[in-house]
């Protein structure tokens, strides 16, 4: 009977589907007794002989994979990849599937609350409200500033949709490469990054953790930014430098910044102490209905391997590349 | 020299415009003296001789009135108008102005955000992280959700608007008469308040208050709400009973709530203790573009009517009728 390791949590939990699937398939499976995110120790340590793994963002280095004698197929719930050793994986013959689509409505949801939210301080006036304190904050409209999306792809095309019905704003756009058919819908400039931090009021990031963008915003950057801007960061810790971010922000630069994903998580960091700073715990992708799609495609994908079918969501070779950097 | 009392604070705070507008016109004014809302009391004592008011959301009652010897005008900067006793003031022949359009583009844009946060818990999620501790709401989105608009006048209509980005919602919206131009625009189903109570996610209120809205929302209707369901109000505090509201979510009734308007403003009270109630001060106009083009329209309201010109934005007679049903 195959093992199926489950690292990912809540996993089953809003809706039993992807359970039964595995149960009515015959695979045996273990949801992480940790319930929090596993380290690349503990993983080490219980991968052994599970055939394959229904994987969150926990690290799956090649330390964890040489342990794994018996893994076949790493099933990632969600779309980023930074935590897989992908040549890793490769060189042991070790398949990597992902769900790149399922969680994208989510975040792009989340990140437009987050943008209404840091133009009109709603976060900063409800921790004061609970205190006691009333203070009536300014703030701006969406169609009013400046805003630069940095990664156009799945997600930021997704906050470009729902902007629209904000009215026009000037929107600032940068990817690795220009994608123009995206003009047609938005009045979009493509700009580079540095551009993007010197004119932007707010700034979202929808991009990868790579070699290319780990450390990608340091001091440098933020402090290029205007003094009332705000950023927000629901793609991978680790693109914004944390203790910049804290330090810069500290010294009173940045209006505020929305922080959803972290370094090491779970966060229990300086950010903490910077009540502009709005802290969400890796929640981009928690609605219901994106979990229960990203759960249930992951776990598809697990069955069709286990059961000897086709993968339906192999991760490209561009994914390889992007890692291949490293070498 | 006419005389102007200026009640709203900020005043002329970002934009210095509508000051510089009442010098020119050599009109003397005073910018609210106490820096929070007047109470009755103080603004009988201070009303004496001014000529105009340009006035916030204090009281100007029948008592207020009575010792206002040389006021002409009241020109209100926003659009309610339950602060203003109407009746009285024609009784002394004072005109009222207002300025009703302002501040809904500001109004709407905070109310996506507040459902966005609401659904999401993000304002639970970041209380909860700024106390170190890390826990993963599952949130449901927009699109999945049954939303209930309260009032689709100016505000609840751009509130629509912007839902548009979001992909088809159900929607069901409710006012006095419907108003069947909307439905080309979104697909919505026009219900009763009832209906909306028992069936919405969330539900948004954009109405005025009145003797008829006044207290709207008791026990009886929030229980009849679904267990997990959201209430925002942005319009006008005493239309959601606050006592109630704090009992009935002490209960553990109600996923969320936000709450931008009070009964007795600055608010301290209760719903303090509701870390799951999103609270803000009043903030609904506050963006800089909203709230500067209010004040520019109420002081050159002001000017025209003190220079001996037409008033553009009196208040017009339904809103007399609708304050006419107290008497």
């Amino acid at each position: 009977m195959p093992k199926v390791l489950i690292t990912t949590v809540p996993f089953g939990d809003k809706d039993r589907l992807p359970l039964d699937l595995l149960e009515n398939a015959r695979i045996d499976y273990l949801i992480n007794p940790f319930n929090k995110k596993i380290s690349e120790d503990q993983l080490a340590e219980i991968i052994i002989d599970f055939d394959a793994i229904i994987a969150g963002t926990e690290p799956i280095t090649e330390k964890v994979l040489e342990r794994a004698n018996n893994l076949k197929l790493i099933s990632r719930v969600g779309i980023g990849l930074d935590s897989v050793d992908l040549l890793a994986a490769r060189k042991r013959g070790i398949k990597v599937s992902y769900t790149p689509d399922a969680p994208s409505l989510a975040v792009a949801e989340l990140t437009l609350g987050l943008m209404l939210t840091l133009l009109r301080a709603v976060h900063i006036s409800n921790s004061q409200m609970h205190k006691g304190k009333w203070h009536r904050f300014y703030g701006k409209r969406l169609q009013k500033v400046t805003i630069g999306i940095i990664g156009v792809g799945r997600i930021g095309t997704g906050v470009l949709k729902r902007l629209k019905g904000f009215g026009p704003s000037k929107i600032l756009v940068n990817d690795i490469k220009p994608n123009h058919e995206l003009d047609k819908e938005n009045k979009l400039e493509w700009s580079s990054k540095e551009q993007i931090f010197k004119e932007a009021d707010i700034i979202s990031l929808h991009i990868p953790l790579t070699h290319l963008t780990k450390n990608m915003i340091r001091k440098k950057q933020l402090f290029s930014m205007k003094r009332d801007a705000n950023i927000i960061n629901t793609s991978r810790g680790g693109i914004i430098n944390e203790q910049d971010l804290y330090e810069v922000m500290n010294a009173g630069h940045l209006s505020g910044a929305a922080i959803d994903v972290f370094e090491k998580e779970p966060y229990d960091g300086p950010l903490n102490n910077i009540e502009r700073c709005l802290l969400t715990a890796h929640m981009g992708s928690m609605s219901v209905d994106c979990r229960t799609r990203m759960e249930i495609e992951s776990t598809e994908e697990a069955i069709r391997f286990l059961t000897g079918k086709d993968l339906e969501s192999e991760v490209s070779q561009e994914e390889y590349d992007v890692q291949g950097y490293n070498l």
